[in-house]
């Protein structure tokens, strides 16, 4: 799979890159950052982290904001962050323009639905493309994969990690969404990408999927401003505590007094969470 | 005088704000950013750094990209980030739109040529205005201010800091222009400015100023990127370290191999700059 540089920049001792390549999974091009460490200088595989992003956001939102390079450059952990949905021209957007559907707002799901069915597939993306991409052109020891994510890509990285735990070792998550089947966001995303049967939902629902058995590989962080104003209507973290709860998954929900949803409060807590992944790939 | 809130968000264990004024110096509203690291909640005063950011910044740049909040709520320090320049429907800039001169590009300096003259006083802002608005508004301690900035704004604090050593008591900067008078940035918005007489110049070149006698109150911090595409031409920090010896003044002068002019760079070395002013203040 070719893969185009479109920068290259030293940052923290290391390089941070941003990629893009015609994406099989998707039939548009994506774009990707990828921090390395320097530990990559010597060759070694390096454990590899995929960031998931929420509404509205590009890879570039956490590049910029995320304040994890150094924290990564210090325990020699590779940072990736995908784009959140397929873009260009031909891809469908929400009619209405709106910020939580459509362009932007891929959900992490292969859409059923038309017009969307066509490029949303950025559950092929992220767990199937992305991967082998990375194995290919980076110095990432596949068996060493974390995932972690922020409010919709915090959905992203519970449902994925659940699905996937043999293929994700660690995950954790900042304000995600957790139950998309029982709050307004995911009834119109998962709605609109799936249809209208809830019962097709139910993959794409980290609550659900506890339900219906899923298991993560080991532990799940979770971090959660207590100020976010998404907090009760859209997130609900006290489904997937209880959740957690009844199948006996070890689960550290951190309710974080006066933080809102932004990156004010994902960089202050980026480095827990980055620690949390290196110490368990 | 009166100080409207934009936003404030907690982030680090302190608060970010941003904040917006009508200025007596430029004659219309300015907007900076401040952080107030937790230490501040206990009423005691603080030291303050202040950072002046490059050509086509905001105060926004560095606030999102700069990665100094970790550092400033670990050891008490207040950053403040002011805009590059006065803004608004009346505020002349450069007739083609350029990017080094005009809106985004105020140089600090007290412009006397028409029709710049008539907002362009970043010089009276930076050093006037913006402190005596910080002390009334935030836990300052005015005897503990430091400053430090990018490019542009590295030029600015190296001028403000050699011109007001008694109350900038800390200095650094990131990839200053240090020479002005004698590279073409310089000659465009000194030109443009302060008009055609080079002999006005001097008085906004860091190098001239020491020429001329001026001193900062103690040493000297600048990290320069080794791969910096400005280097050459704009940047030429080798004349500051000519100037620095000639005087007796105390530069540290690290090149820095690799980096480039980014915020990849800036927020890289922000650690360093940062424990370098509080343990001067």
């Amino acid at each position: 799979m070719t893969l185009e540089t479109v920068s290259t920049s030293k940052a923290h001792g290391g390089t941070l890159g941003v990629y893009k390549h015609a994406s099989t999974a998707t039939g548009t091009g994506m774009t990707f950052s990828v921090f390395l460490p320097p530990q990559a200088e010597s060759g070694a595989k390096l454990p590899v982290l995929l960031y998931l992003s929420g509404l509205t956001c590009t890879h570039a939102n956490v590049t910029d904001k995320g304040e994890y390079r150094r924290i990564c450059a210090e325990l020699g952990l590779i940072f990736v962050a995908p784009d959140t949905s397929p873009r260009g021209e031909d891809v469908a957007d929400d009619p209405a323009g709106a910020y939580d559907f459509g362009l932007g707002a891929g959900f992490y799901v292969n859409a059923t639905e038309a017009p969307f069915a066509a490029h949303y597939h950025m559950w092929d993306y992220i767990a199937c493309e992305l991967p082998a991409l990375l194995a290919e052109h980076f110095p990432i020891d596949s068996a060493r994969m974390g995932i972690t994510g922020h409010s919709m890509g915090g959905h992203g990285a519970l449902t994925l990690g659940l699905s996937y735990p043999e293929m994700f070792k660690s995950l954790s998550a900042f304000a995600p969404i957790v139950a998309p089947g029982q709050v307004p966001w995911g009834h119109k995303a998962l709605g609109g990408y799936l249809g209208a049967d809830p019962a097709k939902w139910r993959a794409h629902d980290a609550v659900a999927l506890i339900e219906d058995g899923k298991r993560p590989a080991g532990e799940i962080l979770v971090d959660q401003g207590a100020a976010d104003s998404f907090l009760v209507e859209q997130l609900r973290p006290e489904l997937l505590d209880a959740a957690c709860k009844s199948a006996g998954i070890d689960l550290t929900l951190r309710m974080q007094p006066g933080y809102d949803h932004s990156y004010n409060f994902i960089s202050s807590f980026m480095q827990d969470h980055i620690r949390w992944h290196a110490a368990r790939l």
